[in-house]
């Protein structure tokens, strides 16, 4: 396993065009207007005419057609079309550079070099930014802006096609991860893949229940589940292709779920008609999942990821009106205070004013001490 | 099944005291502090002299001692102590309202009866608030406010008694709930029992996992596992006291997920290192609990429950630099727009200085227009 390493790429360079992009939904599309808007000349195909015009007039690029050959070919399908379009796209193009965008990299390389894309040309990779509605009319040139894109190199690619897909990833404005293939896909099994089967199986819990015991949900179900929404074809095409490592990870949480649910069913039948209590030395395995899971959580990097800095949080109660909140945003500005993070607590029937800001943990206390003093009511 | 009815109790006048609170940590002393706000005396009981005296410093109440009988008693201690400290007040106070804020109601009343409780004195209660951290040192007097606090009124008690209660409610702040026992269980189970258990057994996949692995974990990751910090020893007790309804919705997702299982694991023993590519045949069990799960996620209410507004989202790409969010929210408030959430977006290695600012659809045209025509970089 190779150490996952951060590559800032801004001082790589533009990427020299033309950029081929195989596939105009909303990656393909933000892929090429993160490079138009470095004037990186763009050519785009999709096999739905639809979608193409759409990217088209979106400035994402124009119409592929005969003309110099691209330097690049960022191959932008789902899944079940990758392996397929990167080969093509390596028989079509002998001179180019390919890349890909899919979320799985081992056996989509595999089977692209397989069906015989040149080893030595491809380098596979995986922007780490979506968003939850898809299509080249959800496209955005900033999608990628200080987000992680992983290269998955595997050893076979020559350092001049390495390196041209790094400049691609520091024109889109994204920072580059270098990960080995199966490192990558047991991790993304591991932080996305599971994660999603997780909610997904959660949230249809919730399909044939009366909506008056949904209407209590809080947080808890609402975070648990915001994945849930994604879109079913592509996820299957995702874990079909990934499903060794989801498999493991899978398995572990599966495995975990049965016994706590073992634990909380009654050994005899039922007396009572909450199905009677259980006994307290039958609820141990219960403890032991909840316990490791704790241990699990706290090793989740903050929300800042790699920096792992840990953020005090000043609570403030303001009124629920226009102008409130920028009272208390230009008072912590002129405490020269950063807010790393604000969040607004709600809760059913209505906003509350709670508003937690999130600091630095060494300003908390000025932040604290400033805005009481200009009158806010701090809950610290 | 009756249907729940969200009453504001804004009307229904402060309760009378004296109010002795049994069990001083995060939600007894919480209690203490918002009925004390209101000026209502509070007596405080704790089996753990430490947390008692901590409580009383923070202002949550004063010692019980001999003197006048208190007109309600609320036990605010963990479930598997719940039924037997109900019964007890019920004992020692013969005239006193009894109440409760155990999360699981159907077995912890029907035990506190049959321990002796007598059920026209008593109405079972579940205020929906806590925090991610407990005792008394965690105590907020506004823990409650514009929170749900469900009661679980079984037809057996005096409406006297749910009066007073209703009114110790509306002194805390909160606006009452009323749920049949049986039906808030099943609903508890659904929106906050089973979550926890998944994002428990999720997390705990981390435990083993190289760093590395976790270091690429997005906000899928994040919101799916935030609630697996819970307390392992609150929770066995809780699950343990809603075996039944917890197991029935469990039961479902542990199906779902080892239907996926079973769906991408190979049938034959594999013959590449991923694993082998699944046949697109089998992953049709893949694709229908996402599906379901799309279905169940779509039917959880918008953040501010009741009212299912659904918000339109604009935006802004600020710098991260101390006063530029004010200069936003200043700007916001300057258009007469009301902020109803905000979300900063983070990514590894750096804060982005994408900011989502959530608005009623009518006016995040108005917005996002008056931004942009401010100077800043609008990205609707």
């Amino acid at each position: 396993m190779s150490d996952p390493e951060i590559v800032d790429g801004g001082h790589e360079g533009r990427v020299e065009g033309p950029v081929l992009v195989v596939g105009a939904g909303l990656i393909g599309a933000s892929i090429g207007l993160a490079l138009r808007r470095a004037d990186v000349e763009v050519l785009l195909e999709d096999d739905s005419p639809t979608v193409l015009q759409e990217a088209i007039y979106r400035g994402a690029g124009k119409m592929a057609e005969p003309g110099p050959a691209p330097s690049v070919v960022v191959v932008a399908v789902p899944p079940d079309a990758a392996s397929g379009e990167i080969a093509r796209a390596a028989e079509r193009f002998p001179g180019a550079t390919i890349t890909d965008t899919t979320s799985v990299k081992g056996l989509i390389l595999d089977e692209a070099i397989e069906a015989g894309a040149d080893a030595h040309r491809l380098v596979g990779g995986h922007p780490m930014a979506g968003r939850e509605i898809s299509g080249p009319e959800a496209a955005r040139a900033d999608l990628f802006d200080d987000r992680l894109w992983i290269l998955t190199p595997t050893g076979h690619e020559g350092q001049e096609h390495v390196a041209r897909v790094r400049r691609l990833v520091a024109t889109c404005g994204a920072q580059v991860l270098a990960m080995d293939p199966a490192e990558h896909d047991a991790a993304v099994a591991l932080v996305s893949h599971v994660p999603q089967i997780v909610a997904s199986s959660l949230a249809a819990a919730l399909v044939d229940e009366p909506a008056d015991r949904i209407q209590i949900a809080g947080t808890g179900l609402t975070d648990t589940t915001r994945i849930a929404g994604s879109d079913p074809q592509l996820w299957t095409q995702i874990l079909r292709a990934n499903a060794g490592p989801v498999s493991g990870v899978l398995e572990g949480v599966t495995r975990r779920l049965q016994q706590i649910l073992d634990a909380l069913t009654p050994d005899e039948h039922p007396t009572a008609r909450h199905g009677g209590p259980i006994d307290r030395g039958q609820v141990a395995p219960v403890t032991e999942v909840l316990d490791r899971g704790r241990q699990g959580h706290a090793r989740i990097p903050g929300k800042h990821g790699a920096t792992s800095i840990r953020y005090a949080i000043v609570p403030v109660m303001v009124e629920d009106k226009p102008g409130e909140l920028a009272r208390l945003f230009v008072a912590a500005g002129d405490l020269g205070v950063n807010l790393e993070d604000v969040r607004i607590e709600h809760v059913l029937g209505r906003p509350s004013g709670l508003v937690d800001l999130f600091v630095r943990p060494d300003v908390s206390e000025i932040l604290a001490a400033g805005l009481a003093q200009a009158g806010f009511d701090v809950r610290a």
